[in-house]
C-alpha cells in the first residue's frame, strides 16, 4: 500500500494558515483564543468539512474532525495545535494539524477506509503564553488540571480564558472530548538541532523531557543611582544577574542534555538613574531524568539562598509548574519506526526538549510523536523553517504510522 | 541679624505639595510637564504671588518669582525643581523650591530688604525621567543643550516636550530667563548616607561628581527554551547578566567613591519558555575625578567586548550623555560654611553623587548647594525622608547664605 501524501498541497496549507497572524518578518503571532486564533479555527473547520469530517467542539474549545472507520472502536488521533507564541514560527503546532489533515485528504483521494476511525484534533492553548501554564486543554483531559481553574485563568490584561473562549464562539460540549482514543500521533518540527546534525529529515521521539517552571522575586531597595555607596546597596538586578549566571552554570555543569533558561525578567522601577528595587524572573529547567531534574531544582534553591545572603536582597522562590519526564508508548514508537523503514528513511530516535500535548495524551492513551528536521534548530521565532521536502517526508511517516495504528487497536500502555 | 525661618510653615508646604501626585505608599509621581506637574506649578505660582513676587515663565517653562533688592544688580537665585521620578519621594527638588519660598516668606515677615534682588526658581524637568536627559532647562541656559532639540524630545508615548509645555500652559518668553544671576543657591536632600553617618543635619556640597550614561544592546538568538543545547545558545540575557555583574565589579574594584548602576533593562521576547534574543540596558557610571570616570568607561568597553566574544552575542554600546565633575564656587561654598557656623551647626563638606541643575548653573554664575540629611540615605523612592527639624535647619542655612550673598555681588568665578 505505497500511497503517499501530496507534499505540494500540504505545504500550501501551511503557507495559507501562516497568513493568519503573520508578522512582518515572516513569523506568526496567533495567541490562544485571540482574534487570529478564531480566524485560523474557522479556516480549519472549513478544511475539515471539505473532507467530509464530522466537526465537533468540546468544552475546552478543542476541535475534533471525525473520520469513521470500518469498526466503531476508539479513533486514532492525529493531533496538534494552531496557537503560537509571540513572534513564533509557521510550523510549530500547525504542521501537526495540517499534516493530519493531509493524511485524511490522502486517504480520501484514495477512497481508503481504515479499520479504526481517525480524528483530526486541534488542541486549545498548547503554548501557554497567553494563559499559563502550557498544554491546558490536553492537561484537563488527562486530569492534570481542573477545567474550572483553566476557565478562570487570566491573561496579562486580566481577561479570562472562558470569556475569550465564548467570545470567539468555541465553547462546546464536554461530551465532544475525543476520548477514549486508541492512540495519538503528533507530527511536529523538532525545534532543535539534533536531526540536522544527524542528517535525518524525520525522527521518532522516544519521550518528552521533564520541565519545571519557577518564579523568583528578589526584593532589594530602590535608591538613587548616584549617592549610594556600592557596599551599602541592595540592588535587586545585580543580585538577579548572579542568579541568572548561576542558572546557566547549573545546566552546563550537569550533562549535555540538561538545559536551563531565564526567559522572562522584569525590574522595578526600571529607570536609568535608580537602583532596581525589585526583580521578578522565571526559570525553566529541563531534563529527561526525573532524579536529575529534582537535583537541579534543589541546587537552584541553594544558589538563590547564597546570593540572597551575599547581597542582602531577599528572595521568594515559587515552583509553580512541573511536567514529569514521559517516555512514549512502545507500540506507537514501533509503528513510527516501521513507517520510517517503509519509506527508506533512517530511523533516528531522539527526545523532545519541549513539552507537547502528547505528554498528557500519553497518560490517557498510547501516544507518540514524529519530528521533522528544523533548519538551524530554530523555533519559537520568526526564522523557524523546515524544507518542503522534509515536511512532506514527515507527513508520509505520519500517514504510514496512522495506517499501521488504525489497522487494529494497539494494546493499552 | 538672628532671623530664622518658620520651620512649621515650611514643613506644611512640603506636605501640601506632596499631595500633588501622591502615591499610595507615601511617595510622589510628578513627572515633568504632566498633569500633576501642572497642578504643582499652579500651586507654586499662587504661593509666589501671595508673597508679592513678580512671577514670570521663560521659554523652557522655568518659573521665576522675583523679589527686588535695594540695588538693581543681578539676583541671587534660590532654585530647584518640582518634578519627580516615578514613585519618587516628597523632598527631592521640592525642598529647594519650598526652602527658597520659606526664605522669602521669612524676609517678608521681617520686612527685610536685601541689597541684591532674590529670585525663586522652579527649573523644568530636572529628573530627565520622562524626557531624557536630565537637567534640560538649566542645560539650555548653560548652552549645553539646544533649545529646539529639547523641545523635540519625546517621552515613551512619543509625546514631544514642547507640546506638553504648551498643553499645560507654561511656554513663556526667552527674555524671562533668570540671567544674568549674581549667584545660585540650591537646598536639597543629600540622597545618600554620608551626613547620617557623620551625625550632621546639614552639609555643604563641594561639587557634583561626573556622570556618564551608556546604552547597551545585546543581540543573540531567540529560540525555544527546551531543545537548544546550552553550548549552541546565544542567550542575550545570560550575556547581559555577565555584563551587569562586571559593571558592579568595576565600581567595587575602583575606590570607595565610585559607583555604577544598571537601572533599566528590557529583554525580548520576554517569554518564559523562549531564550531571550535581545537585551537592552542602561549603565550609569559616576566619579568625582574625570580621569577615573574615563578609565571606567574604557574598562566597560573591554568588558562588553570580552562577554560578546565569549558568548557569541553581538553588542552595541552607545555613550549618549556625560556630565563632567563640577567643583562649586569658593565664594558660595564660603557663604554656606559661614551660615553653618553662624547657626552653630557642624561644617561637613561632601560631594554630590547625583546630578543637579546647580551643575549647569555653576557654568553661568557662582553656584553652590546645601544638603539636608536623608534618613537611611534613601531617595528616588517612596521611603525618602528627612526630619522636620533637619529641614528647618537646612532652610536656615539657605537663609543665612542668601543674606550673605545678597549683601553684595560676589566676584564671578
Amino acid at each position: 500500500m505505497a500511497i503517499r501524501v501530496n507534499g505540494a498541497r500540504l505545504n500550501q496549507s501551511v503557507a495559507d494558515l501562516a497568513k493568519i497572524g503573520a508578522t512582518p518578518d515572516g513569523g506568526v503571532t496567533r495567541l490562544a483564543l485571540s482574534d487570529e486564533d478564531a480566524v485560523a479555527r474557522a479556516r480549519l473547520r472549513g478544511w475539515m468539512e471539505d473532507e467530509g469530517l464530522a466537526v465537533s467542539i468540546d468544552d475546552l474549545g478543542n476541535m475534533i474532525g471525525f473520520r469513521p472507520g470500518r469498526s466503531d472502536g476508539p479513533p486514532v488521533l492525529l493531533a496538534s495545535h494552531c496557537d503560537t507564541v509571540v513572534k513564533g514560527g509557521r510550523y510549530d503546532g500547525a504542521l501537526g494539524v495540517l499534516g493530519g489533515l493531509e493524511v485524511i485528504r490522502t486517504l480520501n483521494d484514495h477512497r481508503l477506509e481504515t479499520e479504526l476511525p481517525l480524528a483530526l484534533v486541534n488542541w486549545t492553548n498548547e503554548e501557554g503564553v497567553r494563559f499559563e501554564p502550557a498544554m491546558q486543554a490536553s492537561g484537563v483531559l488527562a486530569g492534570r488540571f481542573d477545567r474550572d481553574d483553566v476557565y478562570a485563568r487570566t491573561d496579562r490584561a486580566g481577561i479570562r480564558f472562558i470569556d475569550e473562549l465564548r467570545r470567539i464562539g468555541f465553547e462546546g460540549e464536554i461530551g465532544a472530548r475525543p476520548l477514549p482514543a486508541s492512540a495519538s500521533l503528533e507530527l511536529h518540527i523538532e525545534q532543535g538541532p539534533v536531526l540536522e546534525a544527524a542528517g535525518c529529515p524525520v525522527g521518532v521521539v522516544g519521550g518528552i523531557v521533564g520541565i519545571t517552571w519557577i518564579e523568583v522575586v528578589l526584593d532589594g531597595q530602590a535608591d538613587h543611582a548616584g549617592p549610594s555607596p556600592m557596599h551599602l546597596r541592595r540592588d535587586a538586578l545585580a543580585a538577579a544577574a548572579k542568579v541568572i549566571s548561576g542558572v546557566e552554570q547549573l545546566a552546563l555543569n550537569c550533562d549535555e542534555t540538561a538545559v536551563a533558561t531565564v526567559g522572562r525578567l522584569q525590574i522595578e522601577p526600571n529607570i536609568i538613574n535608580t537602583i532596581p528595587g525589585r526583580a521578578v524572573f522565571s526559570v525553566d529547567f529541563r531534563h529527561r531524568d526525573p532524579v536529575v531534574l529534582e537535583r537541579q531544582v534543589k541546587a537552584f534553591a541553594g544558589l538563590v539562598e547564597a546570593v540572597s545572603e551575599a547581597t542582602g536582597v531577599s528572595a521568594t522562590v515559587r515552583r509553580f509548574w512541573t511536567s514529569e519526564p514521559t517516555p512514549f508508548d512502545p507500540v506507537v514508537v514501533g509503528a513510527i519506526e516501521e513507517a520510517l523503514v517503509g519509506l527508506d528513511l533512517p530511523v533516528h530516535r531522539l527526545w523532545s526538549g519541549a513539552g507537547h500535548d502528547s505528554k498528557y495524551l500519553a497518560e490517557i492513551c498510547p501516544a507518540g510523536m514524529i519530528f521533522v528536521r528544523s533548519q538551524n534548530g530554530l523555533s519559537h521565532c520568526e526564522q523557524e523553517f523546515s524544507t518542503p521536502s522534509d515536511i512532506e517526508a514527515g507527513a508520509n511517516v505520519l500517514l504510514g504510522a496512522a495506517l499501521r495504528l488504525t489497522a487494529q487497536a494497539p494494546a493499552r500502555a
